[in-house]
């Protein structure tokens, strides 16, 4: 049997500046413009989670959707949903927000949850127009 | 000849919180949840600007869309684009920037510049599943 | 203060069939073509509630959008969600379940729970392509 | 019975300019700008028709989407589809092809086709970002 | 010349529940929750069908999409639209249609059409939320 | 540190036909349709690019999207928005623009500008339900 790859989508609201502590102001206006905003912007953020394996024979699932969007829910959603990245997420204190290293950040937290012979996939809009796809 | 409405979409991007200066934190987290948050958060506000009126019959235009493209992009989006709403922006110092307020600032910033025989309507989405009309 | 529209999306699954009781087979299948089917069919229903009036001066808000958020899901979503129209929906049993029916009878589960003071609108997608507008 | 507003979507593909025979290219040039250009360009219009009117209780249909489906198709995508617009629509021979002008030509085009006491919307959108809306 | 990959949209309502014939209704419940609603419940299924090879050098095409569109029609949509899975549909009999068998089943129906050079990849979604991708 | 991958959408409006100058017109109506209008029709294209490579630890971008945003728009969107790809753009005077080819012409004209390390992917929405995937 060939491995089947399930997406669910969800969403959170949040707010992050772009910057680095170790950078002047003007250093990082240069480099991220007014996302460097030091007052905060904020996004919807879509993500689609997206897991590949073999479709289990007796269910005819890959994985159960309901159980996947409780995951989600639990890991990244209480996480992430109407907070500041900058100030209330642990690995954004010094890390910079980005999409990118937010996907990343997205993986860590579920890769632990999803059955080791299955695939995790992260894709992350920042905004409709701008996303990003990591799959460790 | 009847009237035409034409429209155009615009985005910007911002951070807010809910909140009333006047009333304890315990109030403002039982009345507006988690978008009280006081370290912000944020979305990504889709607008949709709409003129009504007759068609010009020399140019076939109720209203020439470039010229509203660049009324939105100077009146709103310079003003909300990648902006802390309760800190930078003047009118939600003291005013809650719910999705309403916020289309309500809109139309008033945009009336001014809008021929008197033509009506002016905005829609704004908040989230893909939150919106609000607003047409004076 | 003049009036505003807020809006809230929501969505469920469920089966149903065009036809008339009082009908021959024949004749069902000849107005209502392969929605007739005897087996059913179904649709992701995309729900839009709309509730106008004016903002509350106190909380910016026309309606809390967690109030309509839960309302609709008390109302609307536990009744149809995942259901046989036809069978496991009392109103259908002898209406046929067309979305403007649908739509007639979400307004009409709503309309008691929405102040008297403001104006309910249901707009419901049957599929991408087909949808209804209904506001009493 | 309270009316209901039926909607059906449609699409076609034209190519079209804007401009005016009995002006100049320079004047053509800086009223339409590059909408202008000589050689053409081109649009996916999408196309939303809707018919307001009460519900039959016989059907529980405003009107029939299929009927509606194949009028659009024979009214509308077979005159306007994979068509020049100024070159091979007649109307637009001598009336400039803008948004506005199209959505009053579809309308008109469909008016005498549907029941006296039905209103009839057109809604045509140029660009995911440009739409307009005409009744009549 | 390097591969590539064009897709075409389409889509098909149909009716089903996820059971299995040799499980209790108290397993089936347990398992699919409202999914196994015994007088099922349906959904607007999205698809996209993608093949991937070189370019005809003559026509610039990979695959002509009209060919593409008449084959989905007559294998797919002919097939699924507007029936009820489990009842109408032979191999869903026996086998649990899940979005992921749904999509192997609608892989292995146009397989032997395409060329044996290209590859396909069947992409299916049951809901905006919820989707799977097979390609073999 | 694995791969992210990064994604901007952007689009351009163009007209085009589908035909060979050494065919007739006949054998090109048969092969191309009503796509090989002699006066052309037109199309809203949707470009996605997407860029792959590792994240810049001190910046956490893969690529800067306000850069590629930028890059899209002198070496695309000037080059092809509001043109009559077959008269105006040199490449397809004597090459057909089907998407795969505009595709190819694209993804030519932006990689001598992406760093070397990083993977470069086109994805052209012709229409909504039409689309190409090219990676090199």
């Amino acid at each position: 049997m060939s491995k089947v790859k399930v997406s669910r989508k969800a969403h959170f609201n949040a707010a992050h500046r772009l910057f680095r502590k170790d950078w002047s102001d003007e250093k990082n206006t240069s480099i991220f413009g007014k996302c460097s905003n030091p007052n905060y912007h904020g996004h919807n953020y879509e993500l689609i989670v997206s897991v590949s394996g073999k479709i289990d024979p007796e269910t005819g699932f890959v994985m159960d959707m309901k159980i996947l969007k409780d995951l989600i829910k639990i890991e990244v959603e209480e996480t992430l949903d109407h907070k500041n990245l900058n100030i209330e997420v642990e690995e954004f204190k010094s890390l910079n927000p980005t999409a990118e290293n937010i996907a990343v950040f997205i993986f860590n937290k579920l890769r632990p949850h999803i059955a080791l012979d299955k695939e995790l996939e992260i894709t992350l809009y920042e905004t409709p127009r701008n996303f990003v796809m990591y799959s460790g």
